[in-house]
């Protein structure tokens, strides 16, 4: 073997080196399918490389589908190079897949500490005794004391840890807070772009309705009213709260991206506004940690917690329990509040430098349409082909977009900084403009 | 500071003795609620621990609710000795609480292998790339396919991995079957005592029935009838499938236990004596690794698979991505199978002794049930008063037991013995009986 490593390397980079490595001698099939790997101890030898790290390495390349381990055998080569397919972990990531990529709602990759986190998870891994049970349905009472402080003092929220349910993600919450709910009988979102919250009421036989707040159940973003960031004012909020008091109606409040509220101060939370009354308050930390952690929370109104309290026991939790511990002791430790501030400014800077960038580029051949709050922006181009045409024409020059609207002569797209790096927003935006 | 700390020890149990050491000194008040403790770095000088000792000792304190982190400040005591509550980990675990817990349904401690979880987690969690995107709506491609290999090698159930669907626990799978099959409109269950299955049903507008196989939905768990691990036969499976067939009834075959069947050989699945016509497979692992991990699968027959595919982005992963990753190697490299192995070795020697010290005790004076799987059996007593105060009665003695059925003048016990110590059957039979 002639694998040239660079010894002075952190190990965990080592361990991509030789990733890669054989990555390529499998996709050149220089390494044929079936073939058996060298042993670990083997690969470790001749690489004079640590056992740790080939394992890391061969774990790597398992998970992507370019080796698979027999047991009580070893490692062999699969049949990946023939198949000529994407392995599923990069159809995943589809970033590794574009060169530029506007449509992904992913964190961004310098931001995440991942060493921190992993610290996290590998003492709530320690908690054997803890582990060894069922998880509180409700979720675990430390961590709701934790989101509970957390809420207080950063959304002006004052429950206590039973009001909170912790679910895994969005829609597991929902399924629990519907059932309770059935008696509305009807719900409004602001958009259709919410599938996953529709889908979940329409199987529950509620008529899904769009901005119609004579609904029994009032579905609002207020910090993502549309998909290039608009907040929704005070006095909306306030009007809103009151038509909704009015009619009996509920607010479900899904606070998403709240904390990239960047051109005003942070508006206060509906739930705070109505003093808790009438109002199911929803947070998540998929745009805060890692989209992969599924942890969500939502507040229950004193209205509705009697009937949940009933129920509870009946829905079992389904946050992964030692995520839930990992998590709660990251909030105590300050470290949630301190990855927000982090990615808000992040996020602050990366949005500006989008905008100018397509300014350069589209100047006043396009619409603009950018809002206080959020990570993207809209762009109105004038096409004379459709938007699927539009998205076909940019994967083809591996540019990913997501088309908002497609009417004639007209497509919107959504351009997304998140996951891009700021030296691409340029390139990436004279690309866009080279197949208009 | 005067903690005696034996230095041969490992340092897995060192922290523990410092957490106790804490503890006691928190619980006596000898530290006050509010105070400083003193930081890890004097601490650890102090009791010439590594830092890492005292930091995981501080991490299970501080989960525990006796200590709390202030951001950039350090640890402070609660006021957890003068509320004078069970901290909320170990309401959790209630084992901890009584001496002897015939009713818990977690896994034999002694038998995860805790050491090799977390390395396969940690090496899951190595994989930035993957973890920085949202997860497969279906589950994770590459875990689908290990989920595929194993059934069909262990369950002999034929599919490939895109007729499996992943989630995070039973309730969540069941969440997304429903919607399917709304037309089906009744459902029937072998009885009443899975409420997590039927609330779903039920919160989904099914009329839920017992034991009536004309109903839309059949729900069985053919290797746990009943408590006491009732298995159910190769000729009634054939005739429910036949059944089921005539009437286009859906059976929904949820395979909890299987692995625990001892007495007989393991039975072959519904979902392989039909051909995978009309049953949807459920599998789930919280028996054989940790009850705290929350992944279960379900395998779609045919008929169910186009309008899944059509509905199935519209669901996000409920699943851990990284639990996920981590099980897909677990299983790979033969882990899953044995651990499967050693568990039904140990219990199956474990339910034995426990049905010999049950006999030994309460001989004639009872009756006793117990089936060809599982890790209960069911002991049915004379007494004078009802079930609940039965139950009362053992938990003031500290004796954890669960009631099956109470009839006037006799009460029938679920006893199980899979996170029992076999040196505690005979004294804990012993300490019931004196109650009865």
């Amino acid at each position: 073997m002639s694998l040239q490593l660079n010894k002075s390397e952190k190990s965990e980079h080592l361990y991509m080196e030789v990733y890669h490595y054989y990555r390529n001698l499998i996709l050149e099939q220089r390494l044929t399918p079936g073939s058996k790997m060298p042993s670990l101890r083997k690969c470790a030898q001749e690489l004079r490389l640590s056992r740790t790290t080939i394992e890391n390495a061969y774990l790597q390349l398992a998970a992507d589908g370019y080796i698979i381990s027999k047991a009580q055998s070893g490692y062999y080569v699969t049949d990946i190079a023939q198949r000529q397919v994407v392995p599923s972990s990069l159809k995943n990531s589809k970033s590794t897949l574009y060169q530029y990529d506007f449509a992904s709602s992913g964190v961004d990759r310098e931001s995440f500490r991942f060493d921190l986190w992993r610290r996290y998870i590998k003492s709530a891994l320690r908690q054997d005794e803890r582990l060894l049970s069922y998880g509180e349905p409700q979720g675990e009472a430390d961590f709701r004391q934790a989101l509970c402080e957390y809420i207080r003092e950063r959304r002006n929220i004052l429950c206590s840890a039973d009001d909170i349910v912790v679910g895994a993600g969005v829609q597991s919450l929902l399924h629990i807070l519907c059932p309770l709910v059935l008696d509305k009988k009807t719900v409004s979102f602001p958009t259709p772009s919410f599938i996953q919250g529709s889908t979940v009421f329409s199987d529950y036989g509620f008529e899904v309705r769009y901005r119609n707040k004579d609904s029994g159940v009032i579905y609002v973003s207020p910090a993502h009213m549309t998909k290039w960031g608009e907040i929704m004012p005070v006095s909306r909020r306030l009007e809103l709260i009151r038509y909704a008091a009015q009619n009996q109606s509920l607010i479900i409040e899904d606070d998403f991206e709240n904390e990239f509220v960047y051109l005003q101060k942070p508006t206060p939370s509906l739930f705070g506004l109505a003093g808790g009354q009438g109002v199911v308050y929803i947070g998540s930390f998929s745009r805060l940690l890692l989209p992969s952690i599924r942890i969500s929370f939502m507040v229950l109104p004193s209205v509705l917690k009697e009937a949940y309290q009933q129920k509870a026991a009946s829905y079992n939790q389904t946050a992964s329990k030692a995520e839930q511990i990992a998590l709660c002791q990251f909030i105590r430790d300050g470290h949630l509040a301190a990855q927000t501030r982090k990615l808000k400014r992040l996020y602050s800077v990366k949005l500006r430098q989008l905008l100018s960038a397509v300014q350069t580029v589209f100047g006043n051949t396009s619409r603009i349409q950018i809002g206080s709050a959020g990570t993207s922006l809209a762009l109105t181009l004038s096409v004379p082909f459709s938007g699927e045409e539009l998205k076909k024409r940019a994967a083809a020059e591996s540019l990913r977009i997501q088309i908002l609207k497609d009417a004639p002569g007209e497509v919107t797209v959504i351009l997304s900084c998140s996951s891009m790096r700021e030296q691409d927003f340029l390139p990436a935006c004279r690309l866009l403009k080279s197949i208009c």
